[in-house]
This record gives C-alpha cells, sequence and structure tokens, in this order.
C-alpha cells in the first residue's frame, strides 16, 4: 500500500491536527472534534460528523455559516456517541443544538444516543437525518451523501438569522424531499487503514450508483463518453424528483482532477440546456469525497429563491463556494 | 484509458467552458483564454498561463486580487504566442501588462514572442519567470511549479495597490530567490488527450524531486514513513536556500486527498518545530496539480511581514486561501 502516511492507527488523529494547524480558527477536542476556536454564544448550534474518509467533509465546513463542530470518527466509521456528546456540549447554546446526519444505521444510532445523553444534561438538542443518494429505491435505506453539504449551508444560514431550533429543523426538512444524488467511480478509493481498494472495477468498467464508502452501485458497464454517463445518472434522478430550474452540485470523490470535473460540468449543463431545463447555480467541486476515489456524484435541488440566498450568504469556509 | 471527457481533442475546450459555467465572473476568449468580464480599468494587469494540466492553476486565480487572465494550453504544452498575445490585448491597461511565465523552454519563447508582438501594439509589457523547482541543480534549467501560485498572489496585491509596471515587477522578482519547492509523487498521472502514464513506478515505490508533468526527479526508492519522506525533502530545501520563520504551502499533485495532505501538514509542522523553524502560514490544498497525480510539493518562502500581508489580501479566488 502506498499512502502518505505514519501510523494507520494515528491516521485520523494526524489528520485533524493538520486540519487544525492549517485553519487558525479550529482546535481539536476529544481527540475527534473538530470546533471553532471561538464559541458561538447565541442562536441554535450545529454539529454534523461521520466516519472520516470524505473530507473536507465534515471539518471543512466548521466555520462562520455552517457548523459549529464535526464529529470525526476512524475512516469509514460512526463516531461514537460519548465523542458526539462532546461536540454538543462543547458547542451547546440556549437556543439549543441540531444534529446533520447521515443515514447510516451506525450514524443515526449512535447520534440518537448522544442526543439522548444530551437531553439528559438539559441540552436542548433534535436532529435531521439526509438521506439523498436515489440510487437505493427503498427511501428509507438511502444512504446520506453529497446533499448534506447543501444541509449544512442552508442550516448555518437560518441559524444565523436567529431561528429558533424547531424552525431550524423545519427548514433543512423542508428540502430533503427536493434534493436527489446519484454518484459514479471509474477507480475506486484505498482504504489507508486497512491497505485494502474499496471495490474492484475492471480497466474499462465504470460503476453507476455507487456509495461514498464503495457501497455497491446500481450497475455496472463499461465506460462510456462523459455525455452519456451524465444522460444515465440524470434518468436516474428525473426518475425519483419532478424538477425544473435546479440548483446542483457537481461534486468530486476525491481523486478526480480538477480538469475533468470541469468538461463533465459543460457536459451536465448542456444536458440541463437539451432538457429546457436551467442551472440557476453550480457548484463544482470536492464537497464530499471517498479519499482518493475517481468519479463524481451529481445533487439536483429544486430551485427556491430563498434556498439560494440561504446558499449564497457568506460563510468562512474555504470549501462552500 | 478512463477518463470522464468526451472527445480528447476538445478536452481543454471543453473543461474552460466548464469553468466559465461555474464561475459567472469569468468568460473564455480566443478558446483558450480565461478573464474576468469585468476587466480592470486602472492598474497594471497580471496575465499568467500555461499548458493545461494544472487545474486550479492557472484559471482558477483569474479573480479580483490575482490574475486578469490564464491562456490555457492544450495538457502540458505550451499556449502559442497569438493567445498569449490576445490575452495581453484584452486586458492591458495604460499602467501595462505582467507576464508571468513558469520556467520552461516553450512558455518563455512563446510568452517572449508575445511580449515582443505587443510592444509592437503599443502596449507596454514585461515579464517575470518562475523557476522554484530546486530538484534541479542548475539555477537556469529549474522548473517553475507551485510557488508560482505565491507570486500570483503578491503581485496581484501590489498591482491593486496602484504600484507602477517596473515596480510590481521588482517586489515579484524579490521574493524568487527567497523561495523553493521540491515535489514528490506515489501514483503518476494520466494524460486524457494521450491515454499514456506520465511515467511508471512500481507498487512500493515513490520518487523524490518529479516534476508537474511526471518529469524525472532526483531519486527513487522505497515508500517511506510520511515523516521521512519530509525530512528527505526537506534536507533538499535546506540544501538551496537559508531560511527560519517561513510562510509554507503544501500542495496536493491533484488525485492525492485531503485526508492524506492533512497527515502530510502535521508532520511537516512537527520538522519545523523539531529544527527550531516557525511556520508563519501554512497553506494546504491543490494549488498546482499534475493532471490525477498522487504525491504532493513543499514550498518554502522565507517570512516578511510584507509579504504575508500581500499573501493574506483580499481575493475573490476561491482557490487561494
Amino acid at each position: 500500500m502506498k499512502k502518505l502516511m505514519k501510523d494507520k492507527t494515528q491516521f485520523v488523529s494526524d489528520m485533524l491536527k493538520g486540519i487544525a494547524l492549517a485553519d487558525k480558527a479550529h482546535e481539536v477536542i476529544a481527540d475527534s472534534v473538530i470546533v471553532r476556536k471561538e464559541r458561538k454564544e447565541k442562536g441554535v448550534a450545529l454539529v454534523s460528523g461521520g466516519g472520516s474518509g470524505h473530507e473536507p467533509a465534515h471539518a471543512g465546513y466548521v466555520a462562520e455559516g455552517m457548523l459549529d463542530a464535526a464529529v470525526c470518527g476512524e475512516i469509514f466509521t460512526s463516531p461514537t456517541p460519548d465523542k458526539i456528546l462532546e461536540a454538543i456540549k462543547a458547542v451547546a447554546t440556549a437556543e439549543g443544538v441540531l444534529l446533520i446526519v447521515k443515514n447510516y444505521a451506525g450514524d443515526v444510532m449512535n447520534f440518537e444516543m448522544a442526543m439522548e445523553l444530551a437531553e439528559m444534561e438539559g441540552i436542548k438538542v433534535d436532529r435531521v437525518i439526509v438521506a439523498d443518494d436515489i440510487a437505493i429505491d427503498n427511501k428509507e435505506q438511502r444512504r446520506g451523501v453529497a446533499g448534506t453539504v447543501f444541509v449544512h449551508k442552508v442550516a448555518g444560514y437560518y441559524a444565523d438569522q436567529g431561528l429558533a431550533l424547531e424552525e431550524v429543523k423545519e427548514k433543512v426538512e423542508a428540502i430533503l424531499s427536493n434534493m436527489a444524488t446519484i454518484g459514479m467511480a471509474i477507480e475506486p478509493c484505498m482504504v489507508p487503514t486497512t491497505g485494502q481498494y474499496g471495490f474492484d472495477l475492471a480497466d474499462d468498467e465504470m460503476e453507476i450508483g455507487i456509495g461514498i464508502h464503495g457501497e455497491k452501485g446500481i450497475y455496472r458497464e463499461k465506460i462510456e463518453s462523459i455525455d452519456l454517463i451524465i444522460a444515465r445518472m440524470m434518468k436516474e434522478i428525473e426518475g425519483q424528483l419532478d424538477f425544473n430550474d435546479s440548483i446542483v452540485m457537481l461534486n468530486g470523490m476525491g481523486g478526480t482532477p480538477d480538469s475533468e470535473l470541469s468538461v463533465t460540468a459543460y457536459y451536465l449543463n448542456q444536458y440541463f440546456e437539451a432538457q429546457g431545463k436551467t442551472i440557476k447555480k453550480l457548484y463544482v467541486g470536492n464537497f464530499m469525497t471517498a479519499l482518493d476515489m475517481q468519479g463524481f456524484s451529481i445533487t439536483v435541488l429544486k430551485y427556491d429563491e430563498a434556498l439560494l440566498t440561504a446558499l449564497e450568504s457568506k460563510t468562512e469556509s474555504k470549501y462552500f463556494n
């Protein structure tokens, strides 16, 4: 295995120390939580997190205008309830804490337990569960993927506007059913802590509908021209979401070069134009990755003026723009 | 070859259209030049460029506070003088144009020719040549690599301060001899327009001193722990540059995941501390890449208060922060 690291058992811990070094507004607490040094004094606080390996998610979104804390588990492994509780306690305000959880069994369970523990300590806390990956038919089992980053930003905006916990939750939940994501990969990720590839793909294959941990997709095919790949993926989204004007995120999986993402952006826009649909705002970059996987995901969010205002409002995160 | 693209002969053209779609402040002119839609009315204008494949360099730095135009050649291929001339003419002001050129024979020759053509049209124009890659002993032959991005930012600051062309050039040239970069790779890049890997590395090998087009490095070794790799690279820099307090860029080569860059950042800082040296400001990210190459470069710039002010001044580029 070739990875830039020292000790696989310290990989996440070393990574978090590196993140805090590069962003002086950050500090690491409880070994696995990134928080803003300047804690919020009032307004709803926002906590997200999950397994590591999706950088810049979620630590990169700990910034004014987005999250207050990110709890970072081991690679592709849910953080434990005690660490999530530490995060909640570190940032809790009188207005309460909203947990933004991706829909994976371990994350949902552990954030739930932490929520109960926090409530026993008198902290007002609630949660939203993001399940935007339409590669899975059963809505209950849909995974939380790149759309989670839109949720971070929208929640951050409404928290900054001074809305109550219930109201922030309501605003966020309103967008969950208006958002759909699908991913694809041409090269798997290599997991530094195990030395294993997340999955195997032949030299001429791609997989459509893949998850951000290398979970199996909907189907595997010979690789095609990017316009045909986009059409395949958009057909899946169109089967699940009725949309016209849209806000779109084109998310790189971590190992995809900017050049190919930009080529993809061009053909994605062409697809929308050919369908008579409009991308009102296009985000292109690495937002929710799977280590060094090569591939991308498309997230479509139905356009709404207030939503765009929320997404375009100021944040100090250098990863969301 | 597995690449996200449609037609290899249109790869760069498609990429530039995608870049302009994602950043509404940009437009493409002459098929291969990214310029700001709102041209600068006064003050020295800045033009850089070179072969494509180094994204976000240079198009991503076309923004208030940094470049006015980026001329984008084919992958790893210098742009032609006529395209460079188009860029110069598009952004020229009465105060003149400064060209920021990376030290490759083709780039130097073509920017030189474009400069002569522009002068014949009555445009005041000068250039600086960046040659920061100390992997090459002969200073004349040193390649321009990640340090070029520091030059973009410093030049942008002084141009915005209203300095004359000669003064901006002088400020930039003053830092060139105070800056050193060295790179390494663990995985080669795959060139989308040829379907070839930039070089070959065995499954357990790394190469120290590699260039951003896959040029040969100083030596090849079995991969080691990241702290040992950093020590090797810093020894090379220390052999060429006398420094203590520093501004440091840790640059990903395009396919390196953020997690490994952050781990590297942590051990890089440890190295400085062990030497009794200080990183006054640490930049971590993908600034000057080689397509999907996995690896990184370290750029050390001798600290100077005025320099840090220039680097930390505002820019609209989302890639420099």
